[in-house]
């Protein structure tokens, strides 16, 4: 009996201690930017900085920002981009969890569609991808970091992970993908099946990330290398190779966006989903 | 000339020298239970252990009563399972084979069928599965530690991997998915083929194990740590992530039990199989 | 307007740089015997050479006597087969550039068509194979040596890797599954889409070779090694379980060789990488 309990009064404590990392407080307003563009004129760079305080948190609005931002440097043929965040502590905290909370129908649909086109953008993107990573990276924060080509990550304090059991969540199949086309499936299918953070050093160990680099400044630096590199190669064939290694998970997504946008909402509107985060929220409010 | 004959003369040999790895004298009779099932009420825990003297062929009766085992665990909701062996040199020898030998038509089906259905429900279990293995572990009882999710292996002595090919057999494509979610394509294809046995050591640097134990206490400990992270894991997330990393493969065979029980069936009545299956159990005899 | 330029001045500075691995001078004539191949009556192991100066570009003669060999090596059961070079340097240069450049129509079809075919009877043979990779090794010089079972290369100064999109080639599928085999999924896409060579320092560090020679007596002595292990193992069974880890991308390239075809021929028509060829080759004649 002890063991059934047990696990329901894991994921309350965890929840809370976790509050750091997770908590999305409405700090911003429909007509804020939440994404940061500016491009060097020089290199054709464009250096993407989240910036929802206080953690980044993936709302209806960051989300489509960030998919309108893309479609912009796919027009402008730019030469790569950087992604990173305003924040000293965190990259993104992942999804924001009071977008699933007594959502409204209408908004969690756009929500979810939102998610799965910034990520088809993002990870089948012509021009190269590095995150910068310069802080805390859970869940939908580590798939964004995952879905760009490369990953410098400040160390040694931050962790980053599919977290996403450990909240009884189950990641979709494309991010699980995601994680697949950067880890062994060794790892994959233990980082996830235990929803593990992973420490700077252990992610460089198991390949999750690229380069380890002291601040952000040092991180923009080494991501601006690897972009160099990738400028040296004709960009047309560049493109085709790239999407031709990430054409499955792609065109999985494609043709199941529906199926999943499905499965997302029959999750999200289960009473047993809603009251564990309500049992979340109340937690974060008290504190 | 000598190119044509050398490989057979070299199974022979090998086949003796193998001798007391392979060997399953039918010390057990159809009533013996020949798996013990212990549970930790504290913990949820179940050991697991074979006790089919004297190096745990896996013959028909052996596999039902493991398939059994595992049903009875996923019914009672068994926070993990630890799978040893109570021989103090072998984890298991693989398939018994004597069941292959002349074999009534109606027993090799069954058996087949029964190793199917092992391991299906092994390879998908809802609970978390680690093998503690404490001896040699060729053939079908390295299958078995590569179906678990974690893998304790006792150094720095015993030896484990596929090496049907050493015996001229192809192990079947759900023996090779087991390997390749655990290893390298690369490093799968390279043992498979030349059907390598591998040192705790060798073992562990490819990934084919987790951990090394001193002993068998050492390698239960070990395990019961794995486990013990599992638990703070909600069992449902974690089940349904474990099963989209395992799909594939457990699609395939319940989608090809058939074709698969007919390709083991015209190879072991082949009668080349049959006469090296009876110089072998003849040069057992004479030891 | 400087980042659409720097690319194309990037390719043809790196083209002229790369004159020496890639030029393929016509020094051989229809006649020519562009491969040899020497057998062990002992051990039954074969070496085939490839030895048309100056760095072996594949042109259609040399592969279709590649082809030929392996089909001469297939009826003759060979106990295994070393692919080497009779260039103290490169391994080979790859595809020959004046193959494609102003082609006549039967005969640049029929140049892929030996390619695909050399690269079905290499990847899928039923003997075991290795390569004594005594040179640099880029492009079509990596893929055969990716094809083999096992890669001894000699060090420290040559170097090997799938460079096609230095010069604004996509590599086919094939030659991404054949990278795929070998070294994980990320580092294949990153090798890739860089078109990186790796020294055989690095190559070995990720598991693009298999090990470093200090020269090719010494990589042919290692090939043998390899080869002696690959003799114990009966040869029906090992072949089978190699080509069932080979079967994706065996049957892909069978079942879509007629599209593969059409896509290398309308590329290498357009009139861009026709003029890009003409411009690479009065280059080589200019210096």
């Amino acid at each position: 009996m002890s063991r059934v309990m047990a696990p329901l009064r894991s994921i309350a404590s965890r929840m809370i201690k976790q509050r750091a990392t997770i908590i999305n407080r409405s700090y911003s307003s429909a007509g804020d930017k939440l994404i940061d563009l500016k491009v060097n004129d020089d290199t054709g760079v464009a250096t993407v900085t989240m910036q929802r305080p206080p953690v980044n948190g993936l709302n209806l609005e960051l989300l489509q920002q960030f998919g309108s931002t893309l479609d912009q440097l796919e027009k402008s043929k730019c030469a790569g981009m950087i992604l990173t965040s305003s924040s000293p502590t965190v990259f993104s905290a992942g999804l924001d969890i009071t977008e699933m909370y007594k959502p409204k129908p209408d908004r969690v649909k756009a929500f979810w569609t939102a998610l799965q086109d910034a990520w088809l953008k993002l990870y089948g993107s012509s021009f190269p991808t590095v995150a910068a990573i310069n802080g805390h990276s859970p869940a939908g924060g580590c798939l964004l970091a995952l879905s760009c080509e490369y990953r410098v990550m400040v160390g040694p304090k931050f962790t980053i992970g599919l977290n996403e059991t450990q909240l009884g969540i189950v990641a979709p199949r494309w991010f699980q993908d995601s994680m697949r086309g950067v880890i062994s499936l060794r790892q994959a299918e233990m980082a996830l099946t235990l929803g593990r953070m992973f420490s700077t050093a252990e992610a460089k160990e198991i390949g999750l990330i690229d380069e380890i680099a002291k601040d952000k400044a040092d991180a923009i630096s080494k991501a601006e290398e690897f972009l160099d590199k990738c400028s040296n190669i004709p960009a047309g064939a560049r493109k085709l190779t790239k999407l031709s290694f990430r054409q499955g998970p792609l065109e999985w997504l494609q043709k199941n966006k529906e199926a999943d946008l499905n499965i997302f909402l029959s999750f999200v509107t289960q009473p047993k989903v809603q009251m564990g985060l309500e049992m979340y929220m109340a937690s974060l409010k008290n504190k």
